[in-house]
């Protein structure tokens, strides 16, 4: 049996069916079925007819739905050595939202790995597949022990912290990794005291702090785009 | 009367108390009024005490609640003019959660005025305000027309679209409006019409879109920090 985790909604299991691999069952109107004929035809997962109302009450999804599927949670081992490109490393991660929403900023400018903490929210949990819109399929999400991963790495490790270098103006290396703290703790000490250099947004403003999932996107994108330096 | 809002948890209320004139009412148990009595001394709401289980009944939040209070909302006249600083036109954002976001975001940026379509979301609802962690009593927000708006912004307009120059290249003055729409259809034909630029993101993998508050944070974080041109 596979670990498996629930998607819903037609956009994303379009998304998810574009890899025959990626899912396991389908449950879907007979409508739906039919419409989606081609599609299925060659897919090698399960396909079961189920009844609008039966749909609605396994979809956690405020409006109607007329397809929910199992999704196979892929797990990768852990890597050797980790020399080249951007990573991710996040700690402690709580609000599901937030780890949805940094799993798809994370699709979007190409990170090669995202590694959480034990202590983040569970990735397959409704809400955070929700917030991915399908890059959960598309990401390489792995839980780890993140003192014990630092050892593997010996590309720069940035820390984002509200008290270090102007992430537009310092120094940083586009193949790197960086880390991103709880949502209101922020990066525990010995974690942040292990990382090569403190990084920030710079604040025009008078919040106290910027929302996780946007400060990692601020940062990846400074990252990422900010060039030549 | 006023009209108010509904905020919650000790760390929001004691944002708010910073300036006497933004509650309205406050509704708290014993223990917290005596812990508290310094800076409610000079204060001029109403102060009411109330049991933990009646909070309870009144908050929206999950963690049990030593406070909650009525804050003003304050409306500001429309500018007759707009040249100079750096303004949010939001057409249509639908998620509370991305519409806290954004304005916290944009109070964290130093954003001059918040303008919202008819179309987005109510700013004073429960879960846009707790999203804003406090930037709520901050920034300064208009429920209006944005095409009519228009008229009367002598800045260049950018509008946030898939298909834009690179915001990390462009050329973009620091003194602008910049236009987010809504979450799954973008901006309005019309009003990206009406807009001096359209501005993107860099893609670098392959999620088709950035959440809205995201995607408003990294712009407004290309047009603030990134210099020189």
């Amino acid at each position: 049996m596979h670990n498996v985790y629930v998607i819903e909604g037609e956009k994303t299991v379009h998304e998810y069916l574009q890899n025959e691999f990626l899912i396991d069952n389908i449950y879907a109107t007979e409508e739906w079925i039919t419409e989606n004929r081609v599609l299925l035809q060659n897919a090698k997962m399960q396909v079961t007819a189920a009844s609008a109302a039966e749909l609605n009450r396994i979809s956690t999804l405020s409006t109607p739905n007329q397809v929910v599927a199992l999704a196979k949670i892929e797990t990768h081992a852990l890597p050797d050595k980790i020399n080249t490109g951007l990573h991710l490393l996040l700690e402690n991660i709580q609000d599901p939202g937030n780890l949805g929403t940094i799993i798809r900023t994370a699709d979007w400018f190409g990170i090669e790995n995202i590694f959480c903490s034990a202590g983040c929210v569970d990735a397959y949990n409704a809400k955070v597949v929700q917030a991915t819109m399908g890059s959960l399929a598309r990401v390489k999400l792995y839980y780890t022990d993140l003192h014990a991963l630092l050892a593997a790495i010996t590309l720069p490790v940035y820390a984002a912290t509200l008290d270090g270098e102007n992430i537009f103006t310092a120094r940083v290396a586009k193949d790197a990794a960086l880390i991103i703290g709880n949502e209101s703790k922020g990066i525990t000490q010995t974690l942040a005291n292990a990382a090569s250099k403190k990084i920030s947004i710079p604040r025009y403003g008078k919040a106290e702090s910027l929302n996780a999932a946007v400060a990692t996107a601020v940062i990846l994108a400074g990252i990422k785009c900010y060039s030549p330096r």
